[in-house]
C-alpha cells in the first residue's frame, strides 16, 4: 500500500482557481481513531462551486484555509472502520477531499452507495451534487408545470443536462443554451432539448425569442452575465429564475455591471431565487434514489469525463470554466480490480 | 352644475411624465346608459405607477392611448345610477380617471366606501392602492416574521410609510431609507422606524450596516438603483426582496446598468419577487378593512398632501418623482358641503 497523496491549497485565487494555487504532497496513510473510518478514494469530484469555496468573500461557506487539503466530494471504499454502521468493502460518498486516503467521522459521509449495476462514479455526478442540484433546484425554486418553457444555461453541463431532461420528464418544453456547435448537437441528440442555442451566436436574443414564442416560464441559470440578460428579456408573466451558478463571470469582487433587473422582475411579477444544494442535504439520498431510477430506466442520460491520476486535480477547476470539457469531470485514482459496469 | 373637465394624454413620455404631456379639456357631463353609474369625483389619485401606465414598453398593463382620458383611481359620489347595487349619494372608489364626472359600469368600481369617520380621501391612499400594496406586498413576497429586520426605500412615502408601520406591528425591526433630514425625522417621529437613513449621505453603505447589524431579512424596494445596491450588500441569509417600484430610475428604455445581483442572490439564498397590486384586486376590500381598523386604532398613521383643482393634475406625477411631496398626493375637486372628519 502506497502513501497518501494530498492536494493542498497553497494560494488564494481571486478569480478562477488555477493549477498554481495547489500543490501535491505525500504523507503517511492516516491512522483512524474511535468513531472514524478510513476511506480509500476511487473518484474525486471537480465542481464549478470550488471557485466559491476557495474565494475569501461573498460565498455561502467558510473559505478553505490556505495550507489545508482541498475540500471535495469523493467516492471511496472503506478499508478500515471504527464506526459500527460502516464495514470494510462498502462504498461511501462524502467530503473526503482531494487525497488518496481519508480518515473521517460520520459527519463527512453523505451516503452509502448501494445502487446496483451503476458505476460508483455516478454518485458524484448525475446522482450526486450535480443531479441533486438539478432536481431540487428545479422543483423548489423553478416549480415547473407541464407546458412551461424551461430555459437552461450551461445546458450540456452536468447540472444543466439533468435540468433539461428532468424538465422534459415533467412535460415542459426545454430550451438549452450552450457554447459551440458540438454542444448544441449533444443538447438536441443526447439530452432531448426541444431547441438548443449557441450563446456565441450574434443573434442570441432573436434565437431565444424564436425558441420561446410564449416567453420563458422557468430559467435555470448556471451562468449569469450576458446570457442571462438575453433570457430576462423573454421572461413570461410569473416567471421563476433559479440562480444556481455564475459560471460566465470570472470575478465577483467587485460585482461586474449589467442591465438592472428590477423593472423586468416587477413588471413580469417574476421571482428570482438563489439555490444552494448544501441547504438540502437531508433530502439528498431520496433525490439520488429518484435520479438513479430514471438512469436505470434510460430516461436520464449523462456524460462523464474522467482523468486518471491525482496530478490532474490542480488544473481541473480552470478546465471546467474554459467550457472545454463534456460532462462531469472526475479524477480517477488507482483502483486495481475495480469492476463496475458503465451505466451510460 | 358645470361641465365635465377632463385631463387628456396628449404626448407619450419617454421618462417621467411632465405637465406638457397632458391637456385639460371641457365637455358635457356624460349621459349614462343601462348598467352604468354617473360618479362625481371628489378626489383624484396621483400614483408613481402612472409613469409605467404611460410608457409604451416594458410595463404590466397596456399603455394609455394618446388622446384618451388619463387613467386614474378616484373617489366620487354616485349622482345617478342605472346599476341596482349603487344608489345616489353613495361613495365609490374606482377607475374613474382624471376628470370631474365619470360614466362607468361595474367593472370600473373597486369598492364602495363605507368606513365611518374616516375621510373618503383615505380610500386612495392608506386604505387604497398604496396601503394595500404595502400590506399585500409585504405579506406575500416579503413574508416577515417577528424579529426580522425590514428595510424600506421611499420610507416616508405613501407605500413605504405603511410598510414600515405594518412591519413594526408584526414585530419587526424597521429601517427606513428616505431623502433629507426632514423626512428622516418624519420616519422616526411619525412612522416609528427604529432607524432612518438619508440616502443622500455619503456613507449610505456604512449607515445601513450599522442600522442592520444582523443583516436585512426583508427589503421592500420602491426605488431600485444605487439605494438598492447598498441594501443588497447587507442581505441576510434567505432574505426576501419585494420589487414594488423603481422610483429612482427615470428611464428603463434601455435599462441602466448596475452591479449584477446574481451572486449575492445565490450565495444568500435570497428571493427577489416582483409585486403588482393589480394582480390581487380580489383581496382589495379585505385588505382595506384591515388597514382601516389599524387607522381607527391609531396604529397606522399617514400623510396626505392635497391640491385643490384639476389644473394641478398635469404636473403632479413629476412632483412625486421630485421627492418634494410629503404623503399621498391627491387632487381635490370642488365639493360644496363635503363634511368628513380628517382621521389623521
Amino acid at each position: 500500500m502506497s502513501g497518501n497523496k494530498q492536494v493542498i491549497v497553497i494560494g488564494r485565487p481571486t478569480a478562477i482557481p488555477q493549477a498554481e494555487h495547489f500543490a501535491i504532497t505525500e504523507s503517511d496513510i492516516p491512522l483512524i481513531g474511535e468513531g472514524q473510518v478510513l476511506v480509500r478514494n476511487m473518484f474525486l469530484s471537480v465542481e464549478p462551486a470550488m471557485r466559491g469555496w476557495l474565494a475569501d468573500t461573498g460565498n455561502y461557506s467558510q473559505p478553505i484555509p490556505v495550507g489545508s487539503i482541498m475540500r471535495a466530494l469523493a467516492v471511496g471504499e472503506v478499508t478500515e472502520s471504527r464506526i459500527p454502521e460502516f464495514t470494510p468493502g462498502e462504498r461511501l460518498m462524502g467530503w473526503f477531499g482531494w487525497q488518496t486516503f481519508a480518515a473521517v467521522s460520520t459527519d463527512a459521509v453523505i451516503r452509502k452507495i448501494e445502487e446496483d449495476n451503476l458505476s460508483p462514479s455516478l454518485a458524484l455526478g448525475v446522482l450526486g451534487l450535480n443531479g441533486v442540484t438539478a432536481l431540487l433546484g428545479l422543483e423548489k425554486v423553478g416549480r415547473p408545470v407541464a407546458g412551461d418553457t424551461v430555459v437552461v444555461s450551461t445546458a450540456a453541463g452536468s447540472v444543466g443536462s439533468a435540468v433539461g431532461q428532468i424538465a422534459k420528464l415533467l412535460g415542459c418544453r426545454t430550451v438549452g443554451i450552450t457554447g459551440g456547435a458540438e454542444k448544441v448537437a449533444i443538447c438536441l441528440d443526447e439530452f432531448g432539448y426541444d431547441a438548443a442555442i449557441d450563446y456565441r451566436a450574434s443573434d442570441l436574443h432573436q434565437m431565444l425569442a424564436q425558441a420561446c414564442p410564449h416567453g420563458v416560464d422557468v430559467y435555470f441559470d448556471n451562468t449569469a452575465g450576458p446570457i442571462s440578460d438575453a433570457v430576462y428579456r423573454q421572461l413570461a408573466l410569473h416567471a421563476r429564475i433559479v440562480s444556481c451558478g455564475t459560471a460566465s463571470v470570472s470575478s465577483w469582487n467587485p460585482p461586474p455591471n449589467g442591465p438592472r433587473v428590477e423593472r423586468i422582475i416587477m413588471t413580469r411579477r417574476a421571482t428570482l431565487g438563489g439555490f444552494v444544494v448544501l441547504d438540502h442535504m437531508d433530502e439528498f439520498s431520496a433525490a439520488s434514489a429518484r435520479l438513479a431510477q430514471w438512469v436505470r430506466e434510460g430516461k436520464l442520460r449523462y456524460r462523464e469525463e474522467i482523468r486518471d491520476g491525482i496530478e490532474h486535480c490542480p488544473g481541473a477547476i480552470a478546465e471546467l470554466y474554459d467550457g472545454r470539457n463534456f460532462g462531469k469531470l472526475l479524477i480517477r485514482l488507482d483502483q486495481p480490480g475495480a469492476g463496475w459496469v458503465d451505466g451510460r
